[in-house]
C-alpha cells in the first residue's frame, strides 16, 4: 500500500478492540467527503472505531476512534463502475473494499454509489460462497413498522433463482436485524393473485410457496403483494429485481419529498397557516423523524463476505453516522454468518461446482 | 340482444345528439354499482349521455340523459378475465364493450377494473390497426403539473416495440388532450445514464433515440428517467412495462395515503395541533385536491378502435362522473384518431401482414 496513513487521535489505534474498524469511502457523496468524514466522527462518538478513505485535506481534524488514509482518487460517478474499479486499484473505494477484504476493517460503507460499491466488493470482498448475486436491503422508513425491500438496484436483472434466494436472504436479514422470529415474505407483483405478474414473477411465486409449505419453513410466504404492501406492514420483506425495486423506491421518494415541500409550502402561505403549521410542528414532528431516511442509515448490501452498507448520497452526516453504525453493529451481529447458516439450512444456497466438492475443499467462509 | 332496457328520463333517448353515449359498466367498484350510477348521473348532469349497464335494482332512478341496461352478470372478479369474457356474453362489462363496437355508445367505462375492461375490449371493440397492444396511460395527479404514465398496468411484460409504440401513444395523448405540442418523454430505469437498466430499457432507450433525432420529431426524447421523475414534472410522458409501472403506481398511491393519514393523525392529537390542523386546513385544501385520484377521473385505455377510461374501483361517485366525462371528452377530441395519425405519421404503426398489403385491402379503421 503506498497510501500515506495518518494516525489518529490518542487511543484510537486499530489494536485498541478486539474487532477491526468499519471501512468508509469518502468519496462521491452530494456534500463532499467532509460530510461523510463529520458522520464519522458522530458515530466514533458513539464507540464505533473508522477507518476512513478519502482526500485526506478535506476529512478534517483527526479525532479519537477514527483512522484517516489518504485516498483523493473518486471512481463514484464512473459509467462503467466494473472498469473502474479494475483499472484504479488506488480509488478509495477499492482501497476500502480491500481493507475489508484483508481483514483490516470488517465492514464496507459507501458514500459514493452503488454500483462503485458493488464493483469492488466484488472484485475485492468477493461473493459468500452458495450466493448467486449481492442484493440490495432497504429497512423502508415507514411509521411504526419496518418494511424491507430487496433488491432495491444491485443487479438491472434477476433470474427465477436469483429472487428466491432474495426471499432467504432478505429472511434472515429481518431476523438477524429486527428479531422477527418468522418474518412474512412477499413477492412484488402487479396484482395478488399467484397468476398475476411477469413470467418470471409467477414462476418464483410457485417455487417460494412450494418451499414455504410447512409452518417450519424459515419464513411465511404470503404470495404476491402490490406496491403498497411497501407501506403497509402487512410483511416484513419485500422480493422484488433491482430494477423494479429501484424504481419502486425513488418513486416513494419522489412522492414523499413532493408532500412535504407542499405542506411546508402550505403551511407558510398565510398568516394564518403559519400559524396552523407553527402549532402542528409538534405532533407532526414525530413523523417526519420517523420518515427520514437518513435516520436508517442506507441499505444493506448483502451476500458478499462480509457486510456493506451503501447509504444514500444525498445523506448529511447524521446519515453516514447511522450507516457507519449499522455497519458496525451488522458485523457484530454476524448478519453475513447468519444468513449464509440460515441458507444453508433452507437449502438455498447455489450448490458448489462438482469439481470443488469432489476435492473437499476446506471452507473458505 | 337478451337484456332489459328501462328508458331514461324524458328527452335522454339516445337520439337526442349527434354523439352516441358513454357505455359504463357499474359492475365490480368497490362501493358498488349504486355509486358508479350516481357518479353516472353527476356526469349526466354536466352534459354527458350515459349507457348504464349494471344490476337495475341498484342503479337508482333514471334521470335525463341516463339509459339503463339491467346487466347484473359481473365477471369483475375473474381470476381469468379472458376466459370469463368468452364463457359470458351477458357480462356486464361485455355487453357494455359490444355496445361501444356496435357504435351505439362511443367509449367505454369500466368500474370493474382493468383485466375485465381489457379483455372486453379486446374480443369485441379490438385493437386499432397497427397497434401491438393496448397500454394503460394514466395522467397522474402532481401538483401544479401533469405526467402521463404509461402503461400502469395492460399487460406484465413487454418487448422492444410495444415500449417504442408505447412512447409514440403516450405522445400523441398528451398532444391531443393536453394541449403540449412536443412532449417530452422519458423511459423509467434505474439510473439516468443510456446504459442503465434492463436488457430490454438498454434497447428501447436506443431505438427512442435514434428515431428522435431531429427537432422536427413528434416529441422529445429526453433519456431514462427514475422513479422521482413521475412527480418531478420534467417530462410529461414517462414510459415503461406494465408491470412496473403497475407497482410503481401502487407504491406512490400508498406513500400518499400513509402520508395523508399520519397529518390526520398528527392534527388529532392534542388540543393544540387540534387547532393548528384546523388553522392550516384551507392551505392545505388546494394541495390535496390536485393529488386526488379522483380528481383524474382513472386512466385512459388506449390501443382500441374506440376510447377506454378505467376508474379505480374504490373511487366514489366524483371519480366515476370525472372518468365518465373524461371518456365523454376524448372520444370528443378523437383521442384515437389523433393517435392512429401521429403513430402512422411517425412510422411507428406495426406493419400490415404481407397477406393484407397485397390484398390491397381498404382500410378498416
Amino acid at each position: 500500500m503506498c497510501a500515506r496513513v495518518r494516525a489518529a487521535g490518542a487511543g484510537a489505534g486499530e489494536d485498541d478492540s478486539a474487532a477491526p474498524p468499519v471501512a468508509v469511502d469518502c468519496n462521491g457523496a452530494d456534500l463532499g467527503p467532509r460530510e461523510v468524514a463529520a458522520g464519522a466522527r458522530v458515530a466514533a462518538e458513539q464507540g464505533a472505531r473508522v477507518l476512513l478513505f478519502g482526500p485526506v485535506e478535506e476529512l478534517g481534524a483527526p479525532a479519537p476512534g477514527i483512522t484517516i488514509v489518504d485516498a483523493p482518487l473518486s471512481i463514484a460517478k464512473s459509467a462503467d463502475p466494473a472498469s473502474a474499479v479494475r483499472a484504479s486499484p488506488q480509488a478509495s473505494i477499492v482501497q476500502a473494499a480491500r481493507a475489508v477484504a484483508d481483514g483490516r476493517a470488517q465492514a464496507l460503507v459507501c458514500a459514493g454509489g452503488t454500483g462503485a460499491a458493488l464493483a469492488a466488493g466484488l472484485f475485492n470482498i468477493k461473493r459468500t460462497r452458495g450466493i448467486y448475486r449481492p442484493a440490495l436491503a432497504l429497512p423502508l422508513p415507514v411509521p411504526g413498522r419496518t418494511v424491507t425491500l430487496l433488491d432495491v438496484g444491485a443487479s438491472a436483472e434477476a433470474r427465477r433463482e436469483h429472487l428466491v434466494q432474495f426471499a432467504f436472504m432478505g429472511a434472515a436479514l429481518v431476523r438477524t436485524v429486527f428479531g422477527v422470529s418468522r418474518p412474512r415474505v412477499g413477492l412484488l407483483s402487479n396484482g395478488e393473485e399467484a397468476a398475476r405478474g411477469s413470467p418470471l414473477v409467477v414462476e418464483v411465486h410457485a417455487e417460494l410457496q412450494a418451499r414455504t409449505r410447512t409452518p417450519l419453513e424459515a419464513f411465511e410466504f404470503v404470495g404476491n403483494v402490490e406496491g403498497d404492501a411497501l407501506v403497509a406492514g402487512r410483511v416484513d420483506v419485500v422480493v422484488t429485481d433491482g430494477f423494479t425495486g429501484n424504481v419502486a423506491l425513488k418513486a416513494m421518494e419522489g412522492v414523499s419529498q413532493t408532500m412535504l415541500s407542499a405542506i411546508r409550502d402550505a403551511a407558510m402561505s398565510s398568516p394564518r397557516a403559519k400559524l396552523g403549521g407553527a402549532l402542528l410542528r409538534g405532533a407532526l414532528g414525530g413523523f417526519r423523524t420517523q420518515i427520514d431516511p437518513e435516520g436508517q442509515g442506507g441499505a444493506y448490501l448483502l451476500g458478499l463476505r462480509r457486510l456493506g452498507v451503501v447509504p444514500h448520497g444525498r445523506f448529511t452526516r447524521r446519515g453516514f453516522a447511522q450507516a457507519i453504525l449499522r455497519a458496525e453493529r451488522g458485523a457484530r451481529e454476524d448478519i453475513v454468518g447468519q444468513t449464509q447458516r440460515a441458507l444453508a439450512q433452507a437449502g438455498a444456497l447455489r450448490e458448489a461446482p462438482l469439481s470443488a466438492s469432489l476435492a473437499s475443499l476446506p471452507p473458505r467462509e
